[in-house]
């Protein structure tokens, strides 16, 4: 397998073979299984590890040595609840040796989730220097800049020659995160100047740092938050950026293959939070979890949606006289919770994305209400006139045409403010998920349709 | 503000002055522009011009160099219909020369808005080299991974001394669209292996790169679609990604920065259908821009909801007789259209990252279903208990319950099912979009609803 070459195309569903890896590793070919393994990309190990029962997990660890087990930790994506026990199955100083081989913001990422004190028990058994830098990490809250950065970059001075600085690199390249941004600093490690690989390799032999390093750096302060830090080295295509305390001492970098975890959270928040689920990515739940991490919010709509039906009731009257006006109430606040939804999401996009500023935002939010009006003009022209083809009921249509206009003008301006405003009350938005918005409208174009068709009740008659 | 140290953290939110660059510009102190625009990260520059009149941007025309201009214009993201107007602004010949010394990708995906005619004429003023280059790209379909690979990109033969290559490097290092990943050819130019700039810095000198390389590479093919792509390089970590034609000829690269863009298009692509709006991004749009844009969804599902408005039409005796049945139609359709969405959610997500397995997405399916008649028993129960209380009604409450559980778990089903359905039959799943499943669930929880009320309307007088 080995020797000829493979090029392996996206078409290959699966590009290891596990029943092969099972076999050989129950029938104790180790060696085969070895180089079988071994010869995979760390992902497609990460892959397989991951669908594998415990017992092969725990063969696994028997003939890995655990510098093989961290090169596909790294890429390890589990319920973050497993750890604790995939820890257990380890012993000690094997788990410890793991951790301390992989990347330091990868070590700490799962170390987040196992309990304190296995914690502190594994920071025991390791070498001293990297318990130190893990003990670090550990200290910074798991969404901020800290919280993704590793301190494994490289770092020169900004008066050092270009020949000693690639000599520098190429020692520290095992080791480094990346070795394709280097950052200069100062002698009180103060960060003063970046440049890229490719900057160092084109300069001339008898340059130094400083002569073709980049002055004006961009670096994430290690409270930033995530977001900011994941859509600014979006804009600026950075592929490692700085972060620094606020004295501009260098503390770590981020990369950006954490960055595009970050910013695939982000959009899975966004989505799940418009479609009012908790977490669109839990695939692995029962019924019964799932159930139960809904149902919280069900409950509160349950509750809310008794409002509208409250409401509705003290129309009793109105509607027993006129039981056709019931007809029309999907329709009235359907529209406007479609037209709030669609707002809300334009508003949560621009919120998140982070794009456009504050004024943008309201003019944005003023724009989706026009529109909102704009179009409920026109579905309320078309509606009119069906009803009055359908029914001949050209009061009844006017009644629900208009309204609709204004429930959908309504609609969207509750739907594109409502976020905004929680945003700058530094509420959290999450509350603005799309079923909270529509049994919002619910409420508000129920009042307004039975409202008008109170008042012109004698017309009705 | 050249030679002192600038670090710039996140929060500064203008690291560029407009209100100066303007004067600088219009005040024809064009020396002291171009120092203080040249010292900006391209990004920035960029961001200027974005944001800028057609008035400056003339003026940026003629105090920069095509090259200078070429350097930020790889980071521009107008509007797709501007760019004709704006390439009309330019002399044809700067023009082609701004395009030819863009990153071959970014000139052809701006070349790709531009009418046929400019194009021709475009071409037809490039360097001969340069022309072609963009010609082949051109040809390619734009969301496949054609469509967003360039051809500036390193390879090697395999048999090269690894100190032949590091020169190799250093020289193409300046027109590279990424010197890190260098992939190896034979003599047929077919890929035959893959190795990072670290693997080549720290390999021994007496080495080949048929020793260093990695003989499993992981490729794209040139008609893969650039979703695809994306989620791989994703998955394996990659910074860049070799493209193959079936014979295994290197094509061109796709880097990290062509896939940020693709995941962004792809998740702002499946929220905008959650919301049933085209495009959430589009900030620019006039209000009427933006009403016209939704009406054709919005007309469609004014006349779905005339389907429900018949429907509970044609129960109009039913309504008359107990007309506190209408009360408890929002609240039926609601958590009937919210569960539905939920579900949408998960599945749409589960279609687009293709992280599971098909038949595994039918069990997530079956799942939802289950948790939607569990939530809807939850829900049910609470509603019940409601309305003994405020009506006592507990027939009302037994079918107004019943209705309820039987909708959400018809929501749910119609919700995770439709898109499923629809992506395995090929269909463009936009159309089960957020609103269309919540109108087809108020049609059914509307039947259910009024179907069981009918049904025991005697119990209910």
């Amino acid at each position: 397998m080995n020797n000829e070459n493979e090029t392996i195309t996206l078409d290959d569903e699966n590009v290891y073979n596990k029943v092969l890896l099972d076999d050989l590793l129950l029938q104790n070919h180790i060696d085969e299984f070895r180089t079988e393994f071994l010869t995979m990309h760390t992902y497609e190990q990460s892959e397989y590890f991951e669908d594998s029962e415990d017992e092969i997990r725990q063969r696994i660890f028997e003939v890995l040595s655990p510098e093989e087990v961290a090169n596909f930790f790294d890429q390890l994506e589990i319920d973050e609840e497993e750890y604790e026990a995939l820890f257990d199955t380890m012993n000690a100083s094997y788990a410890s040796h793991v951790l301390e081989d992989m990347s330091y913001d990868n070590a700490v990422d799962i170390m987040n989730n196992l309990s304190k004190q296995k914690i502190v028990s594994l920071l025991t058994l390791m070498n001293k220097d990297d318990a130190k830098e893990i003990k670090a990490l550990l200290h910074y809250e798991e969404d901020t800049a800290g919280g993704i950065m590793t301190t494994e970059y490289i770092s020169l001075k900004a008066t050092m020659p270009v020949k000693e600085a690639l000599m520098h690199v190429k020692e520290q390249a095992p080791d480094a995160e990346t070795i394709y941004v280097i950052f200069a600093v100062n002698d009180d490690k103060q960060l003063v100047g970046v440049l890229s690989l490719r900057d160092l390799i084109i300069a001339e032999n008898d340059a130094y740092i400083e002569d073709i390093m980049s002055e004006r750096v961009i670096s994430a302060n290690v409270a930033d938050d995530q977001e900011d830090v994941a859509q600014k080295m979006r804009d600026y295509d950075f592929i490692a950026m700085p972060v620094v305390d606020y004295q501009d001492h260098l503390l770590g970098i981020i990369t950006i293959d954490d960055i595009l975890d970050v910013i695939d959270e982000e959009a899975s928040e966004d989505y799940s939070r418009l479609a009012g689920v908790s977490d669109v990515d839990a695939t692995n739940d029962s019924v019964t979890k799932t159930a139960l991490k809904r149902l919280p919010w069900l409950i509160i709509l349950t509750f809310l949606g008794m409002i509208t039906a409250t409401i509705l009731g003290s129309f009793e009257d109105t509607l027993s006289q006129v039981a056709l006006l019931a007809a029309f109430i999907p329709i009235i606040s359907g529209m406007s919770g479609n037209s709030g939804t669609q707002s809300l999401a334009v508003s949560v996009r621009n919120i998140s994305t982070g794009e456009i500023d504050e004024q943008s935002k309201f003019k944005v939010a003023l724009r989706e209400t026009g529109s909102g009006f704009l179009s409920g003009l026109v579905c309320a022209a078309i509606l009119l006139m069906i009803i009055i083809v359908l029914y001949q009921q050209p009061i009844l249509g006017l009644i629900v045409a208009s309204s609709l206009t204004i429930a959908m003008t309504v609609g969207t301006l509750v739907g594109s403010m409502i976020p905004l405003v929680m945003n700058k009350l530094n509420i959290d938005p999450a509350v603005a998920s799309g079923p909270f918005i529509t049994t919002i409208n619910d409420i508000v174009s129920m009042l307004i349709y039975f409202g008008l068709a109170t008042s012109f009740m004698s017309y009705l008659l």
